[in-house]
């Protein structure tokens, strides 16, 4: 590929994890996901900071997408440095060494029926 | 963060409330929501418009997103100057004082099982 | 507002209108919805041509936009020059005269719950 | 037209193809969908890569979008060079001869209703 797609920084300005899931865990558990594409040939070492209503960020989680490979990083996984809180507004700031490619995608399972929500991030640079 | 992500104004084509709900109020309340994150160090003044089909533009409806913190925006408990009317299609322009994102979200709750949609708002300038 | 937020040429990839219907007529029947936004203070003349997998481009559809106003065209109510197939897979462009934004969404009330669909259109000029 | 809308690299970061579905095939089978637009004059040959979380990226996928025409690609259609996995997480990327337009559907129909979501592709060269 000539082009490799992508940016360096994301950001996503939804974001909420529900406090109850219906169905069978873990496939049918509400989470929030951030699929992170590298189609590039380095490995992208990749820092999430969250943005809350009431507090200061916090961040960076790290972690990282080999060279060629995609990633679907569920934010109810993160835990380090904090435990993502439930039941709380936040947004995300995603930042990587090389172009990344990121979606954001939440399966909402509170009531019977899911409903799923899926939109690209916003690209900054 | 060297690139501090957004954009100075959003559009919203699409808006919606609908006039009745089902479930628990009121995290299941039918609504609109933009959310807006300003991950800079400064406050941002927002300013949002709001278009009709059949009338002159009303606004703007003013608020503030602090540095370094995200807010979700209810359209349905907008008040001030007027009360967003329900069953009425309308659209919003969203004018900020420094570089925020902007994501919009509906949970459409007029049926027994929640529909949800979001989708990045378009920057503009 | 300094800058007029929008694009002159929108294209929407996906497009279907679904051949039945549950639940009352017309809120509820199943419909794709291209939301105009003309923030501008001109009229804007739209032209939507529609793009199918094993036929010519049909149109254009005119309409406009009044200036400062939304407007909220259903695809399954495009009858000039053709009524909009049902159960057919098609694509449409939308050209305007000023800037405006675009922004597509699908009701699709197949079964007995509906789905929702909604992501800004691809400005491309 | 003027402007012919697209781009010729595109990149989807979420992908999904669930293992199982509800309600009468083929309309109602769990599927992704790739819709391409190519409002050019010329035809377009199509080349998709997929990408995995631990495995080394699989393609190109070929085929055509003739000039004037939307193609509607469904992921769990491709079998040359091998089908797509079901159950597990890939991504896409999707380049062009010319420009083209790329909206990403997915229909889940594991529960009892469908949930659909969708959304543009992330537009890259």
């Amino acid at each position: 590929m000539e082009v490799t797609p992508g940016a360096r920084v994301w950001a996503i300005a939804e974001g909420y994890i529900p406090e109850d899931s219906t169905g069978p865990e873990p496939a049918m558990a509400s989470h929030e996901t951030a699929c992170l594409l590298n189609a590039s040939d380095e490995d992208a070492e990749v820092r999430i900071t969250l943005y809350f209503s009431d507090r200061e960020p916090v961040g960076p989680y790290r972690l990282t997408v080999p060279a060629r490979r995609t990633r679907h990083v569920r934010f109810n996984e993160l835990e380090d440095p904090v435990r993502v809180p439930r039941g709380t507004d936040y947004a995300s700031v995603i930042e990587s060494s090389v172009p990344i490619v990121v979606q954001h995608t939440r399966l909402d399972s509170r009531q019977a029926e899911n409903a799923l929500l899926s939109t690209v991030a916003f690209p900054a640079g």
